[in-house]
Formats: C-alpha cells, sequence, structure tokens
C-alpha cells in the first residue's frame, strides 16, 4: 500500500505534460524559437469580448494555452503570498495552478489513494468531498473532531484519531476553518494530529480554503509550517472565499515540487491547465489584497454577530468562516428532520441537511450567512424561526 | 464488464451535485427563496477587475457558482448551434459545459471504463488520451486507421476494427477531424465504425474539437447524427479550435440525458463546474458565429496550401485542422530519430515526435502551420527543410 512518500500505483504510467521534457532546449535557444510543436493560433479571437483593452494590451496571450502548472506571474505573487500571509517559504515550482480548490483536491486524492484505500476524513465535513473519494474509488473512514472541540478543546485528539487508523489508512484530509463548523483548530491542536500524521507515515490533505475569514482575532496557521510536516503535506488555497469569486474555479495547490509534479499529472489529464485569462485577470488582486482582504474579514464578523443574535438559539459561535451549523433535533417536535427541510422550503428558506456532512449529523443543519444580502437573509432567518420555535 | 448501455462501477456510488435534489422545491417557490444552503457571497469582488462595466451590469452574478452542468444561457445558443450546425436536435439537458474538451473526455472515459477494461483508440491519436485513460486506469488498444484511409479510403474498415476487439473491449474512441494527421472521416467511413460500435455494443466517444476546421468544402459529420447512434454516443466540442480561445479551456459534451448526469457526477468531483464568467463570456461569440467563422476556415485553409507547398515534400495534404503529419524517416540518413529532433531544437525550430501520436508513427513529426504569424513560420519551414534536406 502507498503510504507517505509513495504515490498511488496508476502515477507511475500517466505520463507528465508532453511537451515538459523540451522546455529546456527550448527556452536554452532564446526567443527566437519557432514553435511548430503545439497545436494553437496565432490569431487572437476575432469577435467582441467584455475585456478592458488595457488588459488585452497587457496580455497579448490572453486567449493561449499556458504553462499547465499555471502562469509564472501569478504563481510567482502566490510565491510572496504564501511566504508573507502562511509562513510557508516556498518557491513558483511548488505551486500548482488549479480549477478550483475542488480540482486541487481532487488532483491530490487520485495522486495519493489507490482503490479500496483509506483515507480518515475528520468531519463534519464539506459534502463533495466524499465523491471525491469515491471516485477512485477508495474509502473514507470518518473522524468526528470539530463539534466535540467546540466542547472540549483539550481532549486527546491522538488518542481519539488512532481508533480510527487501519492497514489501510494512507492519508487524512483536515480542513481548517472548517465548513461547515467554523471551527478554526488551534496551534496545540494541528500538533497533535501532526504528531499523528508523522507517528503512521500519512499523507495530510490541508484544505485551507477559509484562511483569511478567521474572526476574534484567531489565527490561521498552515499544518506545512509545524515541525518536519511540509514534506508530507499537500495545502490547499482558493480564490472562491476571502476574494469573493467561487465563479472564478481558481484555486492552488502547494508542495514539495515532487508531489506538485504528480498533482499537475492528474490535472492535464483532467482539464490540461486552468484558464489563462482567470488567473491573469487574478495578478493584481493578489497583489492588493492587503488594501481590501481586512474590511472583508471584519465585515463577515459583524455579519456572524448580527445573525447569531438574531439565531438566537443555544449554538457553539462559529470561529470563522459563514456557516452556522447546529442540530434542530430538540425542535423537530415528533416532525421527522426531512420533513422539516420540505416545510423551510416551501415557507421560502432553503438550509443544507446535516447528513451530507457526516455520520452523527443527521440532524444538523447548515445556514450561510453570506450568501444573500444582510437585509433578505434576516428575512430567512425569521423564516428558519418560525417554522422550527 | 460495463458495455453500452452500462456504465462504469464507480459511478453508482459518485453522488450528485448535492443540492440538485433540491432544486424542483425552490423553483416551485419562485424568486422569494432566501438561500441560506450554498456556501457564497452577496459581495462582488470589491478589487479591481479587467471586465466592462456593460458585461458586470449584465450578468451580476458573474462571481458566483453557477448551475454545475453549466450557465442556461450558454447553454440554450449552443443547444441552436447543435442542431443548425451539427444536425443534432437536442435539448438543453443533453450538454455539459465542461473546462475544455479535455475534461470532457475525461469525464467520458471515468464514466464509462472500469480498471483494466480497454478503449479501442484510432490512431495517430492526440497524445494526451493515452494519460487520461491511463488515469482511470485502463487500457488503450491502438487502432492505426487514419493515415492508411488517405491512401485507402474504401478499406474495409469493419474487418479491420474487429482484429482488435476483445472481451474486454467497452468503447472507441474515434476524432474527426483528426489531429494530428487533418483527416476527415467521410459519412460511409464513419457508417461502418458506427455499424460496428451498435454490434458490438460499443460506447462511442466521438471528439470534434476541430469541428468547423475542414477544408476544400468536405463537411464535418457527427456519428451521433447517423441511424441509431445517437443513444450510444458521447459527442465532445470545444472553444478551442475554431473559436481561437484554448486559453479559455471550455468545451462541452452532448449525449443523452442520463449520460450527462454522469458525466456530471465525475466533472463535479473533478472541479465542481467551468467557470461562471468564461461560460458567460462566450454566449455573444456563439450567436455571432456566422459573422466570422468562415473566414477563419478560409484564413486556415490558405495557410494550409501557402505551407504545404513552401514544405514541398510528399505528403499527404491534410484534409482539415491546422497540422502537417508526417514521416521523416527518408531525410534521417543515418541519424537517430531523436537527435535530428535536437538538431531542429538547436536550430531553433520545435516540432512534436510521431511517438506520442502512437505506434507505428515514432519516425513522424507534427507541425502545427497556425501556431505562430505566418511570415515567422515561414521562418520555421525553411529551418526544418534545411535539417532534414
Amino acid at each position: 500500500m502507498p503510504k507517505f512518500p509513495d504515490y498511488a500505483d496508476k502515477i507511475s504510467k500517466i505520463p507528465g505534460a508532453v511537451f515538459e521534457k523540451y522546455r529546456k532546449k527550448m527556452d536554452a535557444y532564446g526567443s527566437g524559437m519557432v514553435r511548430l510543436h503545439i497545436g494553437d493560433t496565432y490569431l487572437p479571437p476575432i469577435y467582441s469580448l467584455p475585456l478592458k483593452s488595457k488588459f488585452l494590451k497587457e496580455h497579448q496571450n490572453f486567449n493561449r494555452y499556458c504553462h499547465t502548472f499555471g502562469i509564472d506571474e501569478l504563481r510567482n505573487v502566490l510565491k510572496d503570498k504564501l511566504r508573507d500571509d502562511n509562513n510557508l517559504p516556498i518557491q513558483t515550482d511548488n505551486i500548482l495552478v488549479t480549477t478550483g480548490a475542488t480540482n486541487a483536491l481532487s488532483a491530490a486524492v487520485h495522486s495519493l489513494l489507490n482503490n479500496d484505500e483509506n483515507i480518515l476524513v475528520l468531519t463534519p465535513c464539506w459534502p463533495i468531498f466524499r465523491g471525491l473519494v469515491e471516485s477512485v474509488p477508495a474509502n473514507i473512514i470518518e473522524v468526528p473532531l470539530y463539534i466535540r472541540l467546540y466542547k472540549n478543546p483539550a481532549m486527546d485528539i491522538i488518542q481519539h484519531l488512532e481508533k480510527y487508523l487501519t492497514k489501510k489508512s494512507v492519508a487524512i484530509y483536515l480542513n481548517s476553518p472548517n465548513n461547515p463548523s467554523g471551527k478554526v483548530l488551534s496551534r496545540q491542536q494541528l500538533e497533535q494530529i501532526a504528531q499523528f500524521a508523522r507517528a503512521n507515515d500519512l499523507w495530510v490533505i490541508s484544505d485551507e480554503a477559509y484562511e483569511g475569514l478567521t474572526f476574534d482575532g484567531r489565527e490561521h496557521i498552515s499544518i506545512a509550517t509545524l515541525a518536519d510536516m511540509y514534506d508530507q503535506t499537500i495545502s490547499i488555497f482558493t480564490f472562491s472565499k476571502i476574494f469573493m469569486f467561487a465563479g472564478l474555479r481558481l484555486g492552488y495547490a502547494v508542495g514539495r515540487e515532487e508531489v506538485i509534479t504528480h498533482l499537475n499529472k492528474i490535472m492535464v489529464h483532467q482539464l490540461y491547465s486552468s484558464p489563462t485569462i482567470t488567473q491573469q485577470m487574478m495578478i493584481g488582486p493578489v497583489v492588493s489584497r492587503h488594501q481590501w482582504m481586512k474590511g472583508i474579514k471584519i465585515h463577515y464578523q459583524e455579519l456572524r454577530d448580527r445573525f447569531v443574535n438574531q439565531l438566537d438559539l443555544p449554538i457553539d459561535k462559529p470561529e470563522a468562516a459563514y456557516f452556522v451549523f447546529f442540530s434542530i433535533r430538540k425542535y423537530l417536535k415528533g416532525r421527522n428532520f426531512y420533513s422539516v427541510i420540505d416545510t423551510l422550503l416551501e415557507n421560502g428558506v432553503s438550509v443544507a441537511p446535516g447528513e451530507d456532512f457526516g455520520k452523527g449529523f443527521e440532524c444538523y443543519i447548515r445556514i450561510c450567512i453570506t450568501g444573500e444580502k444582510p437585509d433578505y437573509l434576516e428575512k430567512g432567518i425569521t423564516r428558519l424561526r418560525d417554522v422550527l420555535l
């Protein structure tokens, strides 16, 4: 079975990007190289496009294939961001630009897991991760953790994790800040997960989609920055959350160069590369992030306070992200859970049912407090309370 | 083993998009629904973007998640395009918008093939398809065809295909117009492939990336339009070729609704959806295509004539696309093939080596006649001739 530092068996059969092997020789010749090897067109699109002319002038290759690892201009500013914001002093070649964090997670899972191997998944967990592991197909071993940490922050995490470990365990998936619970793992909690991963040679897939959205002064810590963890960790980030651009489908994975090369192999055969223009569009926003990011974080924290107040139920106050996740068991009053979900829909409010987030959350619901305009969202919370109480 | 109409075993385990099951109830309630179920933000990006204000005004959801099958506005105009240009009278639900044709092909292969099953691949073949099948991992059975059809257009294709069929064969992959050979399969040739697929219950993956780039008045025929073929065919198209926008990574798959739903399952767990804005950007160009598409086709045909002339070697004149693919065996003059490739690179011209396109093409090279500006490309052909002759 593949365990760190080995990969999924199939990865060795999958070729890398076809022309990568000639890159060095081509670079050596310089700009005069006539590139007949690539299948592309010298023509820019001759139809109308909604892009500003300044952008088109500055990015004349906007319509063409790009380096499958991502365009260097974006990877370079991400390198600075990862050093300054995440304490990850890495090089450009340690970054793979992906089509959303989903794509980075998919590439990671397919690179690491063989059929029928296990990945420990801390729950509650983002629902799509399940199908992503089933696509291998490999096995998800659910480990309930985040909600318990609200009640018992000092719990022995290592002892807890050990109960779920088998010979088929190859990797562990964590997601801090967590969707849906809003839990932020502390340094002391992450240290325990790291110690467990090191002791058992587990790959660590660290989904950090909600970095930057931690509240009340909490720090987001990348597990890869803990002692001896970088080598066996794939850290995954996105433009969907704090950059407010989920529809752009842009994310990135960070890891050792060998890891990144393997992820790239999978990604190339899923979609070749991320779109060139979506990458070009994000160079400026990464550079300017300190001018606007703090305001977003403060605004979301205010929204959390406002809606936790309006909700006025005994729940764990989320420490990050933009969800509230709580059990409605005591409000069922004999009603079936899904009939309540239906009643909510009939009364004009949709919520995400807890079952999709893992075992043990069948009576939970997740609500998002930023998906609609605040005044409109207030109506939704009122409707929710009307059905529940 | 899965054969038409069955799918890969794992597909039944993979859940569909999480919130799809509530779409009907939500649509029934109408516009007043407060959607707390989705994890997104009501804020538009507050940093500068290179998009025209008219576009942003008309597409206020440009930054948000979209329907994972693709945005309806694009699927609707594609439906009209598929009816008018491809003779495929389908509905919107028969279209899945993907992140490039590569992504559509990947979703198709993963939806249909179990580990260790066979797919017949007509060669020479686009190199990346190999890794895409290895990612399952399944087996490629190469069937040399396109080059032979230049010499012998009336060959018995069925008899030829039967030699490669085994009990493990599940699907057949064709690509007309073909990259790299430029061959366009005629109706009579496609009829034979269709008959073979029907007789053996093979799924057909029809890669039509180069539709619209057929020369000398040749017709592009979608194999799905032949009698009884639609049900077992996945037809795949892209914005990378005639739309001159490979860097956009946008494509689409067409098939029965059940097929499309299955492909969507795979795609959702590879990257969730295609970017919202890249889809929005292409609505106009699809509608306006008849105003500019013909000019591109004529221009590319002129480029083919110009460079086939300049090349001045005894080759099969490509019938479509923008490649010339030919054997350089007689020009090796005792030199090793790859040493000639290296010499070409050292002399400032890169070509794609034939080996990547399949067995039997080890002495071939592929050159692209549209990837560089024509005057610059002329230099490349001169350098190529200097090294070869």
